[in-house]
């Protein structure tokens, strides 16, 4: 059974992980890991998941999936958690994130001279990593996938659940999680927005980013 | 602020719930509540999330969104829940649902006499309870809202969202999430689908449905 490792902190954005996990979860054990075990809050307030084991129990997955969200900024000098991704990253057979789940991956050195993706907003963030950045959703570069914006999880899961168990079953899996997306607007890429409703995006993005800052102490 | 509960118990499916949450905690306070506060585990074992509240902690939501899970079957003939729903939906803006959750407002007798949606492998089940199934992603049918399987949620909160606030807002939360869907296979219903497949699924879902009638010993 694969072991699939979906790791959590505060201020996580809960559909970065839950997509994955819906597709992955069908290929293997998908296991929920934070610092500790225990209660995991989202990054509005209004969820909390369970890590189900701490990261030192969690230490040889065959799959990791990093989740982005807001919670992500306190963690890229966080040598419990670089050290945790580089220790994994160095035996695992996928290395993956969604959303600014990648800034974690490039914190810890493993997009360096990678090809890579982020959530729009931060897809800059990734030079300072050594990444170069690209506005496609899925890229995949070796063993290491990196996903857009918080929905781009699923679409990277199932390709992902290509790779580990075949087309066809990643086809069955799209079809039980009846994946045949009908989104009413054509608004999910900033090309296709207009330019206030990207800026008042950010600006709701980084007043959220400086609370869990805040909250983090950092 | 809009007050949006999300009532959850033990076998739902994670996606269909988180889907709706992450687009609707940006227009309103999501609640996740059970029978009781405390865990509720996922249908295949592999996510605890936590129930903030009780059932009767939020008899009158302005929204309501009900999941859907193998979960669901066991609660069609459960007097609390289907007591819950018709007094939520007594007084509700919109009343909805993702998945299998559709069999829970149709047992609720909601459904009766209008057009509906499910999971494609439920569609049949609406019409036992007066509704006329649909293979529609979204039907709106005055204030109740169905939409089909699993990851249709998303779909179904964006459009419920154009109502609540606005299709301004609503594209700007499309942004905000990056929804901006490019599957790796054009394979997500049935009509897409190799009969074969679609048998194969079928037979899981039956495997999962039976055993969670067991845990829930009905």
């Amino acid at each position: 059974m694969l072991d699939i490792v979906i790791p959590i902190y505060d201020d996580f954005t809960a559909l970065d992980a839950v997509g994955p996990y819906e597709v992955l979860s069908r290929v293997g054990r998908v296991r929920f890991v934070g610092v500790q075990p225990g209660p995991v809050v989202t990054d509005n307030g209004m969820l909390t998941v369970l890590a189900e084991a701490s990261l030192a129990d969690a230490a040889a997955p065959d799959v990791v999936v990093v989740p982005g969200g807001v919670g992500t900024r306190a963690l890229t000098t966080d040598a419990v958690w670089l050290d945790w991704l580089r220790g994994v990253h160095a035996t695992s057979t996928w290395t993956t994130s969604v959303c600014t789940g990648s800034l974690l991956l490039g914190a810890a050195g493993i997009l360096d001279g990678l090809r890579a993706t982020s959530h729009w907003l931060e897809l800059e963030t990734l030079r300072r990593y050594g990444a170069e950045p690209t506005g496609q959703r899925v890229v995949e570069q070796g063993k290491v996938i990196t996903a857009a914006g918080v929905s781009a999880g699923i679409d990277m899961a199932l390709t992902l659940a290509a790779r580990l168990v075949g087309d066809e079953t990643a086809k069955a899996i799209q079809l039980a999680i009846e994946y045949d997306p009908q989104p009413p607007f054509d608004a999910g890429s900033v090309q296709k927005s207009d330019p206030a409703v990207v800026e008042r995006i950010r600006g709701a993005v980084a007043a959220r980013e400086a609370a869990s800052r805040e909250r983090a102490g950092v």
